[in-house]
């Protein structure tokens, strides 16, 4: 192919392909016996930016939806050379940003500059929870993985013997542009201990 | 949960999660001997919305990269009742449109009238290949199987017998909007033949 720009461009879409294949310490909805029912980051990143598509509105302060779900869609890339660190991993959180800038530093240098730039930039963005938008989607990306916990018992919160206490202590720091889902949050919670799904 | 409106968006995003088990005809990169190594709908949604972010600048003409990005997010989720319709199985497009209409009303159906409303709208967009996103759209859901395939030495050609003749017959429809992807999948197929890929 002559097109060199196209060229790297259908590099990096190749490429991340790979993160169909980073799974997470998630599961997908179903029997809760399958054990090929674990999330993968590919499909974690489809259902956050379906999310940005469907609770926009509870944005306190204004966002650019389309800026919300690129970051939804990009905000993992980097763990095809990272992993997927989980929430409460303490251990893992320690070396996490290193791991991670290195890994967006190789992935979206295979694109032309101008995108490695605008890829980079809104990557940091998203880490750096200071934009509306970043800070919009990070409780979109909160609100992703409680879901998938509450609708399978609790099963990750049992298995990895996470608590109310944990999770509550992410919440302040991911809600700030929403108001309704910090209160959807806390309900959630609150309904999954008293069901008996976290302790 | 009191807030009404909220908890038929949050039943829909639930819902919807069973994307993630709708099996698709394309395999993911990697090895080919690996079973597991088949992909969903929901992987190649975030695929296909990851072709929109990178690779707008080809569309010939203007388009709303936004509404592309949501095109692409939502254009299978009819599948979670229809089933993933193989490309070049003509019996199964016999009722392709009856079943997806259906499921479009069941699954949209659960959402605020609305934003319902909106989803239908922007489903049925797609369907119809009219409008630039919807062209442009249709681009980008060709080149992005045609890539699983390419890279994965055609392994869901073969297996399905797909001759590059049946590939070739797809391009015109597809591309009306954008002339680069067009000499683009034209080279791959060429390639694929070349290469044994492909008969």
């Amino acid at each position: 192919m002559e097109n060199e720009r196209l060229k790297q461009q259908i590099e990096f879409i190749v490429e991340i392909d790979k993160l169909k294949r980073v799974m997470r310490q998630s599961r997908i909805i179903g029997d809760i016996h399958d054990e090929l029912l674990w999330e993968n980051s590919a499909e974690h990143s489809w259902h956050f930016a379906m999310l940005a598509v469907i609770l926009g509105e509870y944005a306190d302060k204004t966002v650019d939806i389309g800026k919300v779900m690129k970051m939804a869609l990009i905000h993992d890339i980097v763990e095809i050379d990272a992993g997927d660190t989980f929430a409460y991993d303490q251990l893992g959180h320690l070396d996490k940003a290193e791991r991670e800038g290195k890994a967006a530093s190789r992935i979206f240098g295979l694109l032309p500059d101008n995108q490695r730039d605008e890829m980079m930039e809104l990557w940091m963005e998203f880490e750096e929870r200071e934009t509306n938008e970043a800070q919009f989607a990070a409780a979109l990306d909160l609100v992703q993985p409680l879901l998938q916990n509450y609708y399978t018992q609790g099963y990750s919160w049992q298995k990895n013997k996470v608590t109310s206490d944990q999770v509550l202590a992410r919440i302040n720091a991911a809600t700030k542009n929403s108001k309704t889902l910090k209160n959807f949050v806390e309900w959630l919670i609150h309904d999954a201990v008293k069901k008996g799904y976290l302790q």
